[in-house]
């Protein structure tokens, strides 16, 4: 057990994965959940994922910590909204995907008795919803953190045993950084899939998606993920995206010249230079 | 069996699967094999894929069926050489990904008295060479044949039958057709794939590949197929491949803008067309 009890914000799959993991690992005393939707309060409460729900954060809460696991742009709001409610020496996380936003609000109006530490676990699925929920979602998974340069290392070591406890490895990260690297490595191959599925459903070619030709599936799955969430993700990280999707678009064009120019050794150099990165991983 | 005597020119891994299929199946009474590759053909005769290997192709050839299995830009060339040699009322086809520059100009020049049908089995996989191939490749897939409008239904028949022999389910097409459902449904896929990756090498974040976020490993496995092959692929179907890049990159720049403008309602619109897309397949 590393808390006496704790409280998870947000009962979707990766509130919900958490929830399941700490009991699973006995990792806290009582567990107390909260969300919007009282579907997900209910299936939390009736498959024991949490002791019990909070029918409101504006209420008294001894939690030692608390786990937000909103859509990243109503993080920072949900913390303002629980501060005045907590205990001095609390510590809060959160699991979004887009960390330098959150940590750089939550930072310039957090009380100094309480103690805010981003993460962003490396887990997830296409299926949303706390009944997609897995225990062993976190296991082998890295979780980055993002504490500020004054955070006490006492924090950072508690919030690094909790993800480890349940599994994860942990990377300790500049949020500036974080948000920078996984507009490369996340958002933009989820906007290029979106674009990707949308180019072919604009074809006038009738049940174009029936022809599974090589790496459709990927697209397509890739791209089946949650609307509401990923429209906030890259709205968070808009302006690493941005530069992002401007230089695949400047990809996209040098394999478009040198098809349009026939120029055979300019392409087999762009198709050798991506076969090269996959194989030096 | 289907046919006393076939040959497989190319040895790749769609050659050899062939190859091993025909001998698990029993659907020939001797195979012989040619790539001009000699470890290939080595390879071939020592696992028992074929009886024997030609040197050449120009040479007496006395097979009822032949099946081309070289890159796309091979496939017209090869016809032309192998043909003089051939019987009277050898049917001939190939497996290129690409049908239309193949089949006009196979029938430019191919003498009435030899058939050749296009074929496309959708079957593959990012690792190339007769060393990965596979008897079961392709069973449960599609293979796709493209016959004129003159050719004999006995000999379309032959051809299905033999695709179903394999395990293939077998669908007809026109070969304009299947180059713009094919452009947007495997090559453009693969387009975006190699854009993507070099998107990502091309930046400067060190060791970027090691931080695989969602999707990221589907982009890397697609990009790390053979460029040497698909150079080819893209080249053949220039014209259609080159509308996709467009099209794709006009659904890229909807999200780009959607983005730039924050305008949340047409990005959750955006978003949610590529997601239903998916979901009624």
């Amino acid at each position: 057990m590393i808390v006496d009890k704790m409280t998870v914000i947000g009962l979707g799959l990766i509130g919900g994965s958490i929830c399941s993991a700490v009991k699973k690992y006995g990792l806290a005393g009582e567990v107390v959940g909260f969300d919007t939707d009282s579907g997900a309060r209910e299936y939390a409460e009736k498959n024991g994922f949490v002791d019990n729900c909070l029918e409101s954060l504006n209420q008294k809460n001894d939690s030692g910590l608390v786990v937000v696991a909103t859509y990243v742009d109503r993080i920072a709001e949900t913390v303002r909204e629980i501060a005045p409610y907590l205990n001095k020496g609390c510590i809060i996380t959160d699991v979004g995907s887009v960390k330098l936003d959150v940590v750089e609000s939550v930072e310039s109006f957090l009380d100094r008795d309480l103690i805010f530490i981003g993460s962003h676990p490396i887990a997830g699925s296409e299926k949303p919803g706390i009944e997609n929920s897995d225990p062993n979602l976190f296991k082998s998974c890295n979780a980055i953190i993002t504490p500020s340069e004054n955070t006490d290392e006492e924090f950072i070591d508690f919030i690094s045993n909790f993800w480890r406890a349940i599994g994860s490895d942990v990377v300790r990260m500049d949020p500036a950084l974080h948000d920078k690297i996984f507009a490369y490595v996340s958002h933009l191959p989820h906007v290029a899939a979106y674009a990707l599925v949308n180019t072919l459903s604009s074809s006038d070619i009738e049940n174009i998606f029936s022809y599974s030709g090589g790496g459709l599936k990927d697209y397509t799955r890739i791209a089946s993920s949650s609307p509401e969430m990923w429209k906030t993700i890259f709205m968070q990280n808009k302006e690493s995206l941005l530069e992002c999707i401007r230089n695949f678009k400047n990809n996209l064009e040098l394999i478009e010249s040198a098809i349009e120019e026939e120029n055979l050794n300019n392409l087999q150099a762009i198709l050798e230079k991506a076969q090269k990165n996959k194989l030096s991983q």
